[in-house]
């Protein structure tokens, strides 16, 4: 069929979600497909900070850990993402970054493993996966291997030396999403540990940690979850492991009676020990605003309306910019793709400057893809048909083929 | 000489960095002495949060992190922090939390002495020092060890296996001073690294981090520097171990070219390979700000007017609370003594609770101290006075006394 511009205000008019939209600030005029590089700006952010700013901090100083139960963020935090991702109260906490997450995860998997001295990764996975898990291999010596499969190759790389398989379940780049069922299933096979990195999937995806069995996982407060730039991270370690759970980053708040002071390290209850030091308050306080984004929303109407979302962008781009010379970068069938699309084009750099030029907010990844992210907590349905149509135009008009749009460092 | 209140306002009235308090927004009949804890709120937090907040991330949302230069952060509160702690431009960057940076630190010092397995602290340290210490230790296996000392009795514990010794510069219970340079060649003469944990001196101790040789260094954010509850750390490495440089926490952001997107981890430049992953940028906002409030100040002009009014303190707890059994818990020389001062006291918690429900703000370790510390920036002498006057009173009326004094967990 072709689609007009009215079948998608009619689908807009239907949208069981579309009220959320109101929990965010959204500049007039743009259209936001940036939100798995960084979440926008919750409407809820402001006034939380500005309380915990000034009559928490600024007013009750010191005593505000206790008043406002600060110290207990962390576990707060870690349940309500939990939801999000198909875990129970407990087995979640937030804290640290997605990397150093990683390092504790990774490590706590080779503990699970002693026996073991493999980590096996993909090396399209994002990298700052794969630098940790080198870290981690390079400090613990030489028995120890990072492993990494090419897309797909996954198989050729599990036997009985693996310890743990570590995967970004959505890739970066591309949008190929992993069935995290299975791939956990094809890894307990082989006895190995399955981490997943979250970090392209957690509020955009309906998952189910521990209905898939997973053992570990970590991911990013600053994406999907809108917790603002450089947000805390999270890192799940499902209840069968709290009983044997270790990891090297023993700071203090992981402690199970960290204001006794005692000189020896003993570990606290279950996900605690995961947690390392003192939380970042103002920092935990936007992603607690971010999660508030999700309150009564259930994941996998989201993840319906992302898949439609989804669609409705890549059939647009085939009715609208046909003979553009634009490829599909991300999986075809929407259950192997996350909630973004990738376009591949020659001159997708210059392109996604003029989109921006023009308010449709996408980004870029070396060396030629378009990236689109599908945020269904605030996109509309003609949003993506405006996208669309902006694309066309720049197509047509050449928009792209200005000197303004020259190649500049782009950060995710 | 017996003081009067009219002496201490005398001080006050010459107090060349009496300007400073109204940098910070402190609650009206409040004594705080608790910014060895965490510091007040500075007055430009709110302001500086909310231009990030609403005009960086919400109008400009991924934009930001070129338009703002949020990506350079790290490195530019280093430099701020460094002038601070004297450092030269490129020794420190901010990120990660103390704890972390402790880790990195540690494990970039066992690898500059590669042939040596012994990490020395001492007992008494921050407990989360040694924690992560001993986390260290255990990941790496059994030829590695945590060798501690007890207060004093450093040089037993030196010899040609040590590779590096990590010690807290002033200690958090007692306020107890090392001598940085003294001890700092003593290490290095036993051919070891030296790293000083700065989190209960930075921003209130004249330190030369250079000029002593130091190696490498960490801190923390939220006490002298007033950055906001759980604020980002920082780490200093010596421009002379630049080269050689490397710690496991190899996170994208310490790389050479993140934004390259290679699958091989490739060290920044210099100190630039101690960041990790995305740096927290609400969080380090409100470290800006707090390092604000040191615009113009001269770290040897707040360390004279600390010991001025340290030793104040311990005058007045003499001439007025004279025979209601305190004894001093800080070194009597105020050179071997941080910014805090400290009392012992069979009944220290309920005196300190007595205290904070009459407005003053100190804080209690076990067993039996009481803390107070010296904020030179925004205490003024009269405070010192009126502190003292009020620890009279809750002596004499045995205040303390109460049922609402009951012991409770106490958070740092």
């Amino acid at each position: 069929m072709t689609y007009t511009r009215d079948d998608l205000l009619a689908l807009d008019r239907e949208d069981t979600l579309a009220h959320v939209r109101d929990r965010f600030i959204l500049p007039d005029g743009e259209i936001y497909l940036d939100g798995n590089s960084l979440g926008p700006l919750p409407r809820s952010t402001a006034e939380k900070l500005h309380d915990v700013v000034h009559r928490q901090w600024g007013h009750d100083q010191i005593r505000a850990w206790n008043k406002y139960r600060w110290i207990h963020l962390p576990r707060e935090l870690g349940d309500r993402i939990g939801r999000l991702i198909g875990a129970r109260p407990g087995e979640v906490v937030v804290g640290d970054s997605t990397s150093v997450n990683l390092f504790k995860a990774i490590a706590a998997g080779l503990r699970l493993r002693p026996d073991r001295r493999v980590i096996v990764s993909e090396i399209n996975d994002f990298p700052s996966d794969l630098y940790i898990a080198q870290g981690l291999v390079d400090l613990l010596g030489d028995q120890y291997q990072l492993r990494l499969a090419e897309s797909g190759g996954l198989d050729d790389m599990l036997d009985d030396t693996v310890a743990v398989v570590s995967l970004t379940h959505v890739n970066y780049r591309t949008g190929r999403m992993h069935d995290l069922a299975a791939v956990t299933s094809q890894v307990h096979r082989q006895g190995a540990i399955m981490l997943w990195d979250l970090s392209h999937s957690a509020g955009s995806l309906s998952i189910r940690l521990d209905d898939a069995g997973v053992d570990l996982a970590c991911g990013c407060g600053y994406k999907f979850l809108n917790g603002g730039p450089g947000a805390p991270a999270f890192v799940y370690a499902a209840e069968r492991w709290h009983d044997q759970l270790s990891q090297p980053l023993t700071g203090w708040l992981g402690h199970a009676r960290p204001f006794d002071f005692v000189p020896e390290y003993q570990p606290a209850d279950g996900v605690g020990r995961m947690i390392c030091g003192t939380p970042p308050i103002l920092s935990m306080t936007a992603l607690d605003a971010g999660l508030s984004a999700f309150d009564g929303v259930e994941m996998a109407d989201v993840r319906e309306k992302s898949i439609r979302q989804g669609q409705l962008f890549l059939e647009l781009v085939d009715q609208e910019c046909g003979g553009h010379g634009f490829s599909l970068r991300s999986p075809e069938d929407p259950h192997q793709r996350g909630s973004q699309v990738c376009l591949g084009h020659a001159e997708g750099y210059r392109i996604i400057q003029a989109l921006i030029a023009r308010g449709v907010i996408g980004d870029f990844r070396a060396p030629d893809v378009l990236r689109f992210g599908i945020t269904p907590l605030y996109l509309r349905y003609t949003d993506i048909w405006d996208a669309v149509a902006h694309l066309r135009a720049v197509m047509e008009t050449r928009a792209w083929d200005d000197d303004q749009f020259i190649r500049k460092e782009l950060v995710t």
